[in-house]
């Protein structure tokens, strides 16, 4: 059996692993990813576009900020609406902070970039992965590779591979929490090559259900509504797309509407989940591993962020021999902020949302928490210090 | 049949209907006021104890301030807890203002004084009442009173007789829009001549349930546990409820708990209720009768206290010739404020209680929302201002 040797095994080479990996490179950590796509396959997959500026400190830290900067557009603000009320949420003016529009997509090709360059080991084609001794000094993966079994020895293993990858199921079932919250509704999301219907996002709560208007350049609009988790891709025409989006928009808005054709068109189920503890022995979850949340807020990629931040130190002081307060700490310190940005996410999508069969009276909590916003200055800031991210 | 004639006929003798005649007097502008109870049945009825500083300022604008600005307790802040995490809500740092502890049945003792002084008319005992031609340019109340049936013509009816009252039963139903949530839990409360458990309120939320640490003076407490609606009182004996009460406060406050006999003990429904419009021809309803919020976050007398801070000055321009248009916007000047509060109020009573059958998401969500209530100021100022009252 082929066997290699490494400090840190990282489970998974999407933005999470790839960010860990490069962080701790750059220290002088030594790892290796192992993803059962290819890289192909990884770069294709339409994510999330907003980072928040910590988000933007981080990938800068590790030296992947360069095409971020010139490329990526910075949003000082968004709007909330309810039909015709539109509330500006100023994220400059009652934060100081903005955010960043660039897409999971390019960060992670930006990685990619970086990991190439410093040599660091990225299996793909990776399957049947099992995690090891995580009680001991050394832990080990096994796994397939190009037909072959093979092992990875290492100190520490980092779980970076995704709500259905086999990080979090290492944990003996009776040794985890988990929380769960499925919502009854889903997002269709399309990709047109349109300019964007406004220079800011809209979240917009309306009688018809949510759209949210976001982009990823001046010419790429990533538009969304609200739709039933019965619905396919198929049940939606661009037509019926482009008519619901523009009755779910305020009609200032709306006037601005390009319509194109969709160049990807997608629906994704909306979930909370979160699994406790986020370490077990030498292995540590990140990002969608242990905790998803609905796309309302922007807050995955974000999350996964801080647990790397919170994770890639910690990490390099206990290889290195200074100590493992770092690592003992990693879960309360990262499930800290992560219960945070999953109330805000559940918050605004409770918020924004219409759900089948509610009453009038809930309806009318949603007015009048926009209504609300609208007026209180203490309420944008709440939700604006929430958006561009909570410190780490 | 007695015809008795006025300018503004007052169903409700409650502290909404005295406050709005007590102001209508001071500017010459007559009332009667209806009341189906004796003055001693209202006088005996436990209710609500947190002025906010607006209503604190209108019953001084009325001239019943005095007693009030002796005997009340201004607070300058509470205490929302989550089992042994307790969030200080500084009211006076977080807003510049504060709130006062007197109770309702005291506000209500000082407007009959002051009634008695005006000479203004205060009919007891009255029943059967109906309200007619409210489309006309002058309208009548028809009642029972002492045994006769008596009428009494007017310009304009102000209902004030509370959610069981007939004023809002007059709107025709197909012109009501009610909106209701009904929650699966109640408050028993007490009544103990005990110090206070501490200096400011408590609001708990725990494993076991939400509790509240209130009080009406410095050896009078009045003190709340959520329980089931199946509950009644003689299920709860006074050691029992200490026994709830105190495992519900965090240890740190429960240690400074005296406990003694409780002079009064009931169990009360949660309820968010609101009917518009506020206006139906001649007729304008005032607090209760067209709206009830759940007693977390103590706005039910506040909210009436503002509908009548925006009827008053209305009405007094109508009744002198100068105009309708406060009279025309009632309404809606009213329902804006009511469904802020109307939102504050559902989201302490869900933040704070536990629901039967809930998951352990949602309870993550509430210890979450407590959590980020500690470490935001801007969460805690939100909370602030809501709870020192939104602007008239």
């Amino acid at each position: 059996m082929t066997v290699l040797t490494t400090q840190v095994a990282i489970i998974g080479g999407g933005p999470s692993g790839l960010l860990l990996s490069q962080l701790l490179n750059s220290a002088g950590v030594e790892t290796v990813i192992l993803e059962r796509s290819t890289r192909e396959h990884v770069l294709s997959r339409i994510r999330a576009g907003i980072l928040e500026w910590g988000t933007v400190e981080l990938l800068r830290e590790a030296g992947v900020g360069a095409r971020m900067d010139g490329e990526g557009i910075p949003h000082d603000g968004c709007y909330m609406t309810d039909d015709e009320l539109m509330v500006h949420i100023d994220f400059k003016e009652l934060t100081g902070k903005r955010v960043m529009v660039y897409g999971q997509t390019e960060v992670t090709r930006d990685l990619y970039q970086a990991q190439d360059a410093a040599g660091t080991t990225v299996l793909h084609g990776v399957s049947d992965v099992e995690i090891h001794d995580l009680d001991q000094t050394k832990s080990y993966v096994e796994f397939t590779h190009e037909g072959a079994r093979k092992r990875l020895e290492c100190l520490y293993v980092a779980g970076c591979d995704g709500f259905h990858g086999v990080s979090r199921k290492t944990i003996p079932a009776e040794k985890r929490r988990e929380f769960e919250r499925v919502y009854p509704f889903g997002w269709l999301g399309i990709l047109s090559e349109t300019p964007p219907v406004n220079d800011e996002l809209i979240y917009s709560n309306s009688r018809h259900g949510f759209a949210l208007a976001s982009m990823r350049n001046a010419n790429l609009v990533r538009y969304y509504v609200q739709v039933p988790l019965s619905d396919t891709v198929e049940d939606w025409s661009d037509q019926r797309f482009w008519d619901a989006f523009s009755r779910r928009i305020p009609s200032e808005a709306a006037a601005h509407l390009v319509t194109g054709p969709s160049i990807e068109k997608s629906i994704a189920p909306l979930r909370s989940f979160v699994s406790e503890p986020l370490r077990w022995g030498n292995l540590f979850l990140v990002g969608d591993s242990a905790h998803i949340v609905p796309p309302t807020g922007a807050k995955g990629l974000n999350l996964a962020a801080s647990d790397v931040y919170y994770l890639y130190s910690a990490l390099i002081d206990a290889v290195k021999g200074a100590g493992t307060t770092g690592i003992d700490a990693y879960s309360t310190r990262a499930l800290a902020r992560i219960w945070k940005a999953m109330r805000f996410s559940w918050q605004m999508t409770t918020m924004m949302h219409r759900f089948d069969g509610e009453d009038a009276f809930a309806e009318q909590m949603r007015k009048a928490t926009l209504a609300h916003l609208a007026t209180s200055e203490a309420a944008r800031r709440d939700l604006a210090e929430n958006y561009i991210g909570l410190p780490f």
